[in-house]
């Protein structure tokens, strides 16, 4: 068994030497420069964590897990293109450095070349690997779609915020855990178990970085503390105040938005407090770990087997901010 | 044995049933708005063809050809988005209608789509299938990267420009009926020589488009004439004439293409007979098509069930101008 820092180290080494064709370069050239900035490559490592649970970690898991990888990638490349994101991970995107065109191209290719090394796997497991990566295909598509009509709208419900989250996020998490299950024979309740564990897991994630953007320590979060406050996004933390802030922090909320003052992050903290949607977001992380972890108890496999998966929710829900 | 007619209203009448989830109609709606303008469907139809050619025309049969023609829209979405094109057969783009960001996201999800009716196919077929769908979607998308290229160059050769139309348009046709093939249990050989009518057809269309669209007849051509040379598009045409127009003629030619004037059409239509570039893409067109047949007789079936494709033949590629 495999520790998660180990499948991490693993994957990373055989992935850095994938490579697109060279001719045309035009065209290839871009997803090996996207490829090189490198990443976290938490999905793939979830699809083989998950596949040795069951067996012995198979060729058919790194291929698979390389796909996910790649659709990953590519859902990256395109979704900076809409957000008009300039920047991702401190390098010139797809599109800034080498415009739309090529972006929308290498793009797809790096969809097919995704389903081509799904094409190599047993042709037993093929068609269920298949569906499976093909629905959440469509589901993130359909998350991102619904995270752009959301911008447009005054209002947003929490529960249209989950849904959007659980599909432009956790559904690539928990599918990728149940892609390593199915290649090593899982049984059906296993499968979705750990479907579960990493659908709510994801979600936790997801809420824990809308808390940490507003709340986390600049030092350990890596990145400039409210910054979705600047952008008026639509966080969880935002969702919550807008419906529970009441009196004058209700009003001044909504002026908040519309101005650009120096003082707006801190005065739009103050009132994330006042209404307490600090502590309501910190409980609702917990909430979905809670489920994730009641999922992965339910797996029947033996617990020291999961410590893996152990590893990876601490590693991704730090619980200390 | 259907007829090529007799399949394509078929084809036509099943696909027309066909439709994208209702939710989010932000991002399905625009997918089926662009299915409803219609096309030929000729990529579907050569898949049931070869299908009918080597046994009973399956269901199988029917989802990749259905697959293949979602592939088609796909690639057609995407290109409009890049060749900032408004009108597609007379209505608009998705782009020019919905935005970029929902012509790239919903154009995602088409292909996806693509791959979940080829999900469906007899697992035994599966990897054949998808091996050759994924290679020749790469091809695609090779080609119009190379075609986006070749706009910002001054020259290009015949062999680069046959290799571009090769990937950009014919792959697909020629795998379109190799996939058909596939699903029957053709030969390696009878695969290969399918393949290669359909690779050799296609460039033949493809040569007779830019004919047509120097010397077609309007009447029967259903296009203005002359809209290639008013883009200085680099057509057959136009790379044999650079090659091959002397004296006044060369001179001239360039002269051309860096005007806008109201007889340019008119003048290089001279040019281009005064080198006989005409006569000689006629000969090429010729060439192309006789190799497209001397495949077709090489497939060891009845000659009379090969009857359907030599009635698409004669469809795409008329023969008199």
């Amino acid at each position: 068994m495999n520790s998660f820092s180990a499948l991490m180290k693993e994957f990373g080494d055989r992935f850095n030497t994938f490579r697109f064709p060279a001719s045309p370069a035009s065209l290839y050239q871009p997803n090996d420069y996207f490829l090189s900035l490198g990443g976290k490559r938490i999905r793939p490592v979830l699809c083989l964590l998950s596949n040795q649970m069951f067996g012995t970690l198979s060729e058919d898991a790194y291929n698979t897990a390389a796909a996910i990888e790649l659709f990953h990638n590519f859902s990256l490349i395109h979704d900076d293109i809409m957000d008009k994101a300039d920047l991702r991970r401190g390098k010139e995107t797809v599109h800034k450095k080498y415009g739309a065109n090529t972006a929308i191209l290498s793009g797809d290719v790096m969809l097919i070349r995704a389903y081509e090394l799904l094409a190599t796997i047993n042709p037993d497991k093929l068609p269920a690997i298949l569906s499976l990566f093909n629905q959440t295909a469509k589901e993130v598509c359909e998350g991102q779609q619904l995270d752009m009509d959301f911008e447009s709208r005054t209002t947003v419900a929490l529960d249209e915020y989950l849904q959007m989250i659980g599909l432009k996020t956790s559904v690539l998490i928990a599918a990728s855990l149940e892609m390593g299950a199915i290649l090593n024979n899982a049984s059906e309740e296993d499968r979705q178990h750990l479907y579960n564990f990493g659908l709510n897991l994801g979600i936790a994630f997801q809420i824990q970085d809308d808390y940490l953007d507003a709340f986390g320590d600049p030092a350990k979060f890596g990145k400039t503390v409210g910054g979705d406050i600047k952008q008026n996004k639509k966080t969880f933390l935002l969702i919550y105040a807008l419906e529970h802030a009441i009196g004058d922090d209700k009003i001044k909320l909504q002026e908040l938005l519309n101005t650009d003052n120096e003082d707006k992050v801190a005065s739009v903290l103050a009132i994330y407090k006042s209404c307490k949607a600090d502590l309501w977001t910190k409980e609702l992380i917990e909430k979905y770990r809670t489920y994730a972890m009641e999922s992965l108890a339910a797996v029947k496999i033996k617990e020291e087997d999961k410590s893996p998966l152990h590893e990876l929710a601490a590693y991704l829900i730090q619980r200390e901010y």
